[in-house]
C-alpha cells in the first residue's frame, strides 16, 4: 500500500532557494513554490531546513558488524591474513548472528538518512551460505524503507577453498544482487584463472561485479588491467566496479591517468572509503577523467576494524579531510560522493530530488551542503520511499516490522 | 571560592574496575570502593560510566574561529600565503570580534570536556594586539573552569613586517604565556636571523616555545635542526614544541630517526592535528624514541578551513584513522595524545586521575578507552577543579561568568 500525499513545505534542495515538495505515490510528484496540499496529504513544516537526497552506502559489510554487541577487544595483528584468520575464528567461537547484526546496522543507517546501500556478504566454505540468508533477510525486512544491495563477496578468496565457485554461484541464484571479488594476484594468487572463473559466474547470471582490490602499486594496476579486459571482451560496460583499488593511489600520474581513461570508456566505477592511513585513489582526477567515484564506510565496528559508522555525512566528512576539499565547491563533491555519485555507481534508480525520483529524502539544520558535510548535523526528518520512517535520528515504531 | 566535596560514585578510571572518587579543595582526594561522602558533599551517581580525565586541546586558534556565525563560504587558493591573505581581508571586511568568538568556542569545548587548552593568537602589524586582547578576556572569563595556554604567533611571520618583534614583545609582557613562531625558511626567508631573534625573544621573557613547522623535507629537517641547536644552546629543555612537523613525515627513516632522538634528548614535543591528506611525523616511532606527542584540532571552522570540532574525542579518533590505530592498546595512544600526553606536552600541571590532581573529570557511556574513542559518547558529565560544569553536553547555567 503506497504512503499517503506528503508535503514538505518550506525546505531548501542542496541549499538553493526554499520550496515545497510534494510526495505522491511514494515518488516526488513536485517542486515549488506554495504547493497546495492534496486531500489526505501529510504536511510537515521544514522551517527552511536543508532538503539532502537519501544517502547512499556504496561499500559496507553489514554482515559483519559487531554493532550494538559488547565491545570487541581488538588484538589482531596488521597483515589481511591475520585478520581473515582472526574474523573466522571469531566467528567459530561466538555463534555470530549475521541477521541479527546486519538488521541493527541497517537500521541505524536508516535513521541517519541512509535509504540506499550496497552490502558484501561473505561467501566461503566455512560460513556457507548463512551470512547471506540473513542479510536476505535483512533485506526483505528492510525492503519497504531501504534498498539494499548484496554483493556476494568471497572473503576468503575465489581458488583457494574448492566449492567457493559453487556456493557464489548458488548466492547469486538465491538473490544476491552484484557478484564480489578479491585480489586475484595476492589473495588467488593465480589472477587470470581468478578473473576469469569469477568473469564467467558472473556472466551466467548476468549479474554486475564489484571487485575488492586493495593490491599496491604495479600488481595492483597489473590486475585492474586484467578486470578491464575482460570488462571489454565482454561488453560489461557498466557493469563493474572496482573497491578500494589502492594502486590508483601509488601509480605514477601518467600510468594512473591511462588506467582512468580506460575505466571511465567501460564505465567501470570506484568505490572508496577514503582511508587517512595509506595511499588512495585521486579523487578529482578520477571525476576530470569520468570515473565515478562513490564513497563507502568498507566495515563497522567489527573484527577488522572499531571505526565506522552509520552515518554517511560523517562519511563524507571523512573523504572531504582525506583529500583535502575545503572549498564549499569541493565540499559538494564529498557530498556527491555518498549521494548522486553513490546511486550513479551502484546502480539505484529513480535518485534525486527532481520529480519522478524515488521520495527519499534527509532534513538537516544546515545553511548550505558545505556545512552539512563538516557539522553533520541531525537528521530532523527521513523520508524514504515517501514514508516519514525517523525523526531527530530515531526510527518511528512500526517503520521495520518486528 | 573552592567549590563543595564532591563524590562520584561508580565510575570505570580509565575501563578499570568500578570505584568512587572523592574530590576536596578542586583536587582528587581519594579514589577507592565505597568512599563515604563528608558533611556537605554533593554527590553524583556514576552508573558504571567511564571516566577519563579533563581532555587537552594542544593546538588551536580560538581567536580565527566563526563558530557560531553563519557559514562562511569557502573559495580561498590552495597555497598558505593565499590563506593568510583571504584571512587578512576577511578580518578587514566583517570585523572580526576575536573575542566572542573564542569565548564561544571556549566554552563549547568545555561543554564537550575539554578543561586545558593551548591556543595561538595571531599578533601582526595589521591586526597589531586585538587578538591577544580579546583571547585574555577569554582567559579571564574561563579561568575558574578551563585553563588556556596563550601562544603569542606571528601568522605573518616574524620578519617580514617590521614592528611584529616588538609586538610579540608586548604580547609577552601582556601575559600571552609562550612565543610562537612559524617557518623560518618558508615564510621568513632568514632562518637563522628568524631563529636567532625568536629565541631571543622568548629568553627575555623566560617563556616557552611553539613553533609552527609546515615546511616540507629537508627544507623542515634543516630549520628543525637550527631549533634543536638553539635549544641545546641556551638550555632550553622541556621548553619548546613542534607544532605540525610535517618534515618528519617526509624524511628517510634514519634521518628522521636521528631528529627524534635529538628531540627526545632535548624534551622538544610534538604536537600534531594528524592531518588526513599529507605525510605526518611517524607517531609510533616518535613515542618509541621518547618524544611526547600531543593532538590538536589547529584551526576550528575558519577562513582557514571548514573542519575541526571543539570534541578532542573526535580528534582522537581522526588520530587513530590517521595512524591505523585499530587495537585497543593502539587506540589508548590516540586517547593520550589527548590527555596526558596533550597535558605533558604543554606543561599543564596536576595533571591526572590520581589522588592530588586537579579534579578535571569527564563521564561518558563507553566500556572502553577504545570505545570512547570510536564512539565519541555524548560527555554525561564534565567536572573542572571540582564544579560540575556540563551534563549531556550542555553547559550548566552561571558556570562562565556573563
Amino acid at each position: 500500500m503506497p504512503p499517503p500525499p506528503l508535503l514538505l513545505r518550506n525546505v531548501r534542495p542542496l541549499g538553493a532557494t526554499a520550496v515545497d515538495l510534494l510526495v505522491q505515490d511514494g515518488r516526488i510528484a513536485a517542486l515549488g513554490p506554495a504547493l497546495e496540499a492534496p486531500a489526505g496529504c501529510v504536511v510537515e513544516e521544514g522551517g527552511g531546513a536543508l532538503l539532502l537526497p537519501g544517502l547512499v552506502e556504496g561499500h559496507t559489510h553489514l554482515d559483519k558488524t559487531l554493532w550494538g554487541l559488547d565491545w570487541y577487544r581488538n588484538e589482531v595483528g596488521p597483515r589481511l591474513v591475520d585478520r581473515i584468520d582472526n574474523e573466522r575464528a571469531f566467528r567459530r567461537a561466538s555463534g555470530h548472528d549475521a541477521a541479527a547484526q546486519s538488521l541493527a546496522l541497517a537500521k541505524a543507517f536508516l535513521a541517519l538518512g541512509t535509504t540506499r546501500l550496497r552490502t558484501h556478504v561473505d561467501i566461503d566454505t566455512e560460513a556457507g551460505l548463512r551470512h547471506l540468508e540473513g542479510v536476505l533477510r535483512t533485506r526483505d525486512a528492510m525492503q519497504q524503507v531501504q534498498q539494499i544491495q548484496i554483493v556476494a563477496f568471497p572473503q576468503s578468496g575465489l581458488l583457494g577453498r574448492p566449492g567457493t565457485a559453487e556456493l557464489l554461484d548458488e548466492a547469486l541464484a538465491r538473490g544476491a544482487d552484484v557478484l564480489g571479488g578479491l585480489d586475484p594476484c595476492a589473495i588467488d594468487g593465480d589472477p587470470v584463472r581468478s578473473l576469469d572463473l569469477l568473469f564467467e559466474i558472473a556472466q551466467r547470471h548476468g549479474r554486475p561485479l564489484d571487485i575488492h582490490l586493495h593490491e599496491p602499486g604495479a600488481m595492483g594496476a597489473f590486475s585492474l588491467e586484467l578486470i578491464l579486459d575482460r570488462t571489454a571482451a565482454l561488453g560489461l560496460q557498466g557493469r563493474v566496479a572496482i573497491s578500494h583499488g589502492f594502486c590508483l593511489g601509488d601509480l605514477p600520474e601518467r600510468e594512473c591517468e591511462a588506467l582512468l581513461a580506460r575505466m571511465a570508456k567501460l564505465g567501470v566505477a570506484l568505490i572508496t572509503s577514503a582511508p587517512a592511513a595509506r595511499a588512495v585513489p585521486p579523487l578529482l582526477a578520477c571525476r576530470r577523467a569520468g570515473v565515478t567515484v562513490l564513497g563507502g564506510n568498507d566495515g563497522i565496528r567489527d573484527t577488522w576494524s572499531p571505526y565506522g559508522s552509520p552515518d554517511m555525512l560523517e562519511r563524507a566528512m571523512l573523504i572531504g579531510l582525506r583529500y583535502n576539499l575545503r572549498r564549499d565547491d569541493e565540499l559538494a563533491i564529498a557530498l556527491d560522493c555518498v549521494t548522486e555519485a553513490g546511486a550513479r555507481g551502484c546502480g539505484f534508480e529513480a535518485y534525486g530530488l527532481a520529480p519522478g525520483c524515488r521520495a527519499d529524502l534527509v532534513l538537516v539544520e544546515a545553511q548550505t551542503v558545505a556545512q552539512a558535510v563538516v557539522a553533520r548535523p541531525p537528521r530532523r526528518l527521513v523520508v524514504s520511499g515517501g514514508r516519514v520512517v525517523a525523526r531527530e535520528g530515531a526510527l518511528l515504531p512500526g517503520v521495520v516490522p518486528a
